[in-house]
């Protein structure tokens, strides 16, 4: 297997239903971190995150028989509507299982990208269970949010554009949630860059990956009480693999850091970018030795907030 | 007098100081508007608005000898920090006047681009008469934040730079305050649009500029009551004179649908801008015969807004 050909042709396939995202920099930021920051603007990607990228691959592998059975996955998150919207662009069905509990201004934005929604109880055993329901009854064929080789090579299209365009880049930081978006860029990062690292940003709540590369097997998180709602979910074996072999370290950060670090982005580069996007500004503040004088890329993974409920 | 020469040479001259912003495009907002719409993003400028084109113009058309004893103007929003960091850049002093009740955060952003500030009561006759006392003592020049033509020519390069990427522009629809923006703009659409029409867009509750066209003369605010904080202003004689020839109308709009137009340019551009920045989309969301199956161009004015009190 030849893992640079996999992602080459990976973002060839899904790059007619994805957004080429810009990469914008600030000499305020620079200034602060004291390095070069390059932020790679997933915010600006289609329904609003990088998870448009693996959604969009894992349908496109689908074999056509499958693919007209629909696909379905279990999600409250930006997956969710990643892959309903990612159905709708290739003209086939997506069931989405979503505890009952989530809000409705989530489930709405499932429904507007045409994801056919069931709702279940709000526990892990009833997703699962809602969603094998749904596999046998429909036939529908179930994707991983993150666990799954395809959606890691799609997602994994943000890290190559942007070694494409800073080819020397010494570092690229990505926030841990599953580790889809990291594992994916960390692939990219051998196969692209030219000796650059990955390394990751995590909340202290929700520090499982940083406790799994400690103990070299997956940890869960007893807490998911963090505000960077897009990182609570544990790693899964496919991630695991990748991170422990191929990412530097992980840098974990406290919640007023991350509120910090996203205030930060907002005032001083105008844009909007979710909490878990600013987990990776965060981890680089705080541990500026790791990445002093160096080029440092950053992927913003997503801007999907409730401007109703912000934290500053 | 060549304006179009006039134009070039003013761009020329600012280029290495400011920003050239991108322009973003939306599906989404195309569809809800009915038209094609492309957004000059100002809030990507330099300190966050487009006045840092304006300021800076306007201290190169000074002589070195003036240069030398800095400039003075009165201000308490964009426009005082704009002097102050175009001041900075080319080595100068800028003496800023703002009333004493400003607010904190904006003093500290003058100070923070090494402008000196020297507070004033807060009516309009003690900024006059503080400014002129500091032109005496200190041989600084004044400038105006938008009644002069070396501020406008500058201003215009945002809609000049927005021609040059898309030349087809229909329309251009810019927020009217003093007119210094919307001035410039119409310039541009004169120098460099093919029949390109200029649209104004301003808030019910502070339509001086819109008065002003109807019964031919300058009007004033009587109350300024709107979060379109940049768009208090009346219009100068100058700014009044280029409007009045040159603008094909003005739209206005309430209060509800500035904010509704920020929210959603917040929500689906995942872009910061300021509620005066708001007040174009919304004219257009009003008034949608007006520009239906066109190419409109809209200059988002700047991106400098307090996030700890937002209006949603």
């Amino acid at each position: 297997m030849n893992i640079k050909e996999d992602l080459i042709k990976a973002h060839q396939r899904i790059q007619p239903y994805v957004h080429h995202t810009p990469v914008i920099t600030s000499q305020t930021l620079n200034k602060m971190a004291g390095t070069e920051l390059f932020f790679k603007c997933e915010n600006f990607q289609k329904m609003g995150a990088f998870k448009m990228r693996g959604a969009t691959h894992a349908i496109l592998q689908l074999a056509s028989v499958q693919q007209q059975k629909g696909v379905v996955t279990h999600s409250s998150g930006n997956f969710a509507q990643a892959l309903a919207l990612a159905a709708q662009n290739l003209g086939i069905k997506a069931y989405i299982v979503m505890p009952k509990d989530a809000p409705e201004v989530k489930k709405n934005a499932v429904k507007d990208y045409g994801g056919i929604i069931t709702e279940c109880e709000p526990t892990l055993t009833a997703r699962k269970t809602t969603a094998q329901q749904i596999q046998e009854e429909k036939g529908a064929t179930f994707i991983h949010p993150f666990n799954d080789f395809n959606v890691i090579l799609g997602n994994a299209s943000a890290g190559k554009e942007l070694l494409e365009k800073y080819p020397e880049l010494d570092i690229i930081v990505a926030p841990v949630g599953g580790g889809g978006l990291i594992s994916g860029t960390a692939l990219s990062a051998m196969a692209f860059g030219n000796n650059c690292k990955v390394i990751g940003a995590e909340p202290f709540n929700v520090d499982d990956a940083y406790r799994s590369l400690e103990s070299g097997s997956i940890e869960q998180n007893t807490t998911i009480d963090t505000i960077a709602d897009g990182l609570k979910t544990s790693l899964g074996d496919i991630t695991f693999n990748i991170i422990n072999n191929h990412v530097e370290k992980i840098i974990r950060v406290t919640e007023k850091e991350i509120i910090e670090a996203m205030q930060l982005i907002w005032e001083r580069m105008k844009i909007i970018i979710e909490p878990s996007s600013a987990v990776a500004l965060a981890a680089i503040l705080k541990s500026k030795t790791d990445f002093a004088h160096k080029k440092v890329g950053i992927i913003l993974s997503g801007g999907n907030v409730d401007l109703l409920n912000l934290p500053f």
